[in-house]
């Protein structure tokens, strides 16, 4: 095999060919996988059932003295604040605990600072005629969604291997007009980059015009290594307390893929005068997020060191699946010269960026052979790739053999439009 | 014993006495006693300890084909839905399944209708400079606290032995800035007034100038009998529908006071339109609500006939508490016809009418001996009850004895306040 770019003619023509006849072979399987969304697999689901039998008797019930079963607790059970403080190496009074959905907690932080305004705002944002948000792009496309259900305008960021483009950040917080930041640090969606720790300072030191400039640190893979050992990671919230910015930041993490998706339990950590004054404001919400679930985690994660212990677990369901899809990658298409992608070595993603103008093509050529991706665009604001380029892929849920159906696909489907793309233009 | 109206000074100087006496006999106990909110006692908690190991294999936590662990279905699991359903005489299909706290789902109701407004909102509440809601009074103080964070302006109805005043609500929704009504329509919070069929009929025949107008039914005590069978109650839903106003009604119930109040499951009940305008709105803020929550309440409750077994023992738990508390009113209060209260068959509060003007010492006193109840004027709009009269009584969380010595201790203060009122005026 040889780079596209090196073909003439007659073998693109030739290659097309072979492709195609691959292609049909594929469709005449009528599979039906998915590697769409984010969702740990059924193996990595089987590792946390024990928790389900964790409370039994009352006495199960009760962190101290509080009785998680009645009502009450609002900011959460001091032990689950506990645990996420470990977690994400802070102290319990930055945490409020919620419930089964950190994305939750995100949009109630933004629909407040609509409705009320956060604790440094000059109005609520609901009255501001502009109100802009720095995405760093590719990212994860429920950030996006938030944004753009709020009518943001959503300024797109480079990402580059050191996180979001700093210098460009640095520029756009002189905008008054520009109130935040999506921030995905580390093992982004879908890149998997950590944040440098020069990326992160810079973060933390920013002078954002807005009084009420508002970083979201979405650390939803805190602890989500694959390959290797836990990797430390700076403590946002201190490091803006140094800066001289201690509420500027809400850092956000979840269970969601340690124990259950659909049922664990997540947390904000921020400064204590962000937390009394959200916490007023959350009052008029809710008495407290499901405590019995908090206690339940509690009771089966313990602590940070037995929470990576799990986490090796995953690892150890995650990794192949990486690892066969990079396999194929590094077979199929990168002697072709079509494509390059990403090699993280935490979270849930591969991002592949594909020949410019055909991400869109590719995947809808996916579909129809019965593998479902994420849509193409999707991790660009408003779902528009300016190069039409990024690939999300999600190697968690399907088996390995399916996997490798579905990456064998995939790379057909890449191989057949990165041909079409050449052949419009070489004679 | 005679009606204080009836005592000469003298009379009321020794009788004040009398109470003075008693009063220091109880400082001295060093009561902690608390009669604050509706929450369920620690016997009525133990009920539903089964619940907690529904949940053992793999199987238990899928819902048909759904795998409740993971991510995805939005609107709750369909089972969980038929059983909401059930319980509220409705369908299926008009049924939102949210978290542990119906509170959440209303505050997120009026939190979008602000943000993004209803189906039929012209344009987001947060553009109006002016928003009214109805608030039968007295109420539940939780509602009018999500209507004042809001910075609505909230208009008191009086409440009648068949619901809110409906010629005042009538009158009122003519007014195009009139944007809803709070409604807790069975046993009422903390009248335990049960709506007529002929108040119900009404509010259903509405002809509100807002096309957008809102009624917030929370039917929290929808199946909360202690004190005889369960009490059929029109379904609210296909009564707006047949009287042209389908999507005028969001109806809300919630486990909170069946199983367990922090770790219960909710729901919402709308009619088709509105669900999938909201859930639209909804995919931007969560992926699901906790669904092995959801899957665990429908093994442990099952139907309705089951649900309202479970009832029967709550019920046997509650009504001799409320007995204690009417048998001592009746004891000690009504000789001297300084008081009038409610008798309700279901629902968690006596709803009792002090001396005007008293409320707010008597319970200031009541806590001074160590009994802490809802505070005076709660029940009422911005927290002021415009007669300082009523004092709402939650008897379900002391044990008897406690409950004795409570009630006690609250008849002293009346008779104080009582007597220091009337001896302001008689010669």
């Amino acid at each position: 095999m040889k780079p596209y770019q090196e073909m003439n003619r007659e073998e693109l023509i030739a290659e097309k060919e072979i492709v195609c006849r691959q292609i049909e072979q594929k469709r005449s399987l009528h599979l039906q996988l998915d590697m769409s969304r984010g969702k740990p697999g059924k193996e990595q689901l089987a590792l946390s059932m024990d928790m389900l039998s964790d409370l039994q008797s009352v006495e199960d019930c009760f962190d101290d003295n509080t009785d998680a079963r009645n009502y009450g607790c609002l900011t959460g059970l001091p032990s689950a604040k506990a645990l996420f403080a470990d977690i994400l190496d802070t102290t319990p009074d930055h945490i409020f605990v919620g419930g089964n959905a950190s994305l939750q907690l995100m949009y109630d932080l933004i629909a407040k600072a609509y409705t009320h305004g956060l604790l440094h705002s000059p109005s609520p944002w609901s009255r501001r005629s502009t109100v802009r948000f720095l995405c760093p792009a590719p990212g994860y496309d429920r950030h996006f969604r938030v944004s753009e259900t709020f009518g943001m305008e959503m300024i797109p960021v480079a990402m580059t291997p050191d996180g979001p483009d700093m210098d460009v950040v640095e520029q756009w917080v002189k905008d008054p007009n520009v109130l935040g930041m999506w921030c995905c640090p580390k093992y982004s969606n879908p890149d998997g980059i950590i944040y440098s720790e020069e990326t992160v300072r810079r973060i933390a030191a920013l002078h954002p015009a807005a009084p009420d400039f508002t970083v979201i640190w979405d650390n939803a893979y805190c602890i989500h290594e694959f390959d290797g050992d836990y990797v430390p990671f700076p403590d946002i919230l201190s490091l803006c307390e140094k800066a001289g910015n201690p509420d500027m930041v809400y850092e956000f993490a979840s269970t969601s893929k340690i124990t259950f998706p659909g049922a664990g339990i997540s947390c904000m950590a921020t400064s204590k005068d962000n937390l009394a004054y959200l916490t007023k404001l959350i009052g008029a919400q809710i008495i407290s997020y499901d405590k019995l679930n908090q206690i339940r985690h509690v009771r089966f994660l313990k602590d940070k060191a037995n929470t990576l212990a799990l986490m090796k677990q995953h690892a150890s369901l995650l990794k192949p699946r990486f690892d066969a899809v990079l396999d194929a990658l590094d077979k199929e298409i990168k002697p072709l010269s079509i494509a390059n992608w990403t090699k993280p070595k935490g979270g849930y993603f591969i991002s592949l960026f594909a020949m410019p103008g055909t991400a869109k093509q590719t995947l809808s050529l996916a579909k129809e052979l019965g593998v479902t991706m994420t849509n193409a665009g999707a991790t660009y604001p408003y779902g528009q790739d300016p190069f039409d380029s990024n690939i999300r892929i999600a190697p968690s849920v399907p088996s390995l053999d399916e996997l490798k159906e579905a990456v064998s696909v995939l790379c057909l489907c890449l191989r057949f439009t990165a041909l079409e793309q050449y052949l419009k233009t070489v004679q």
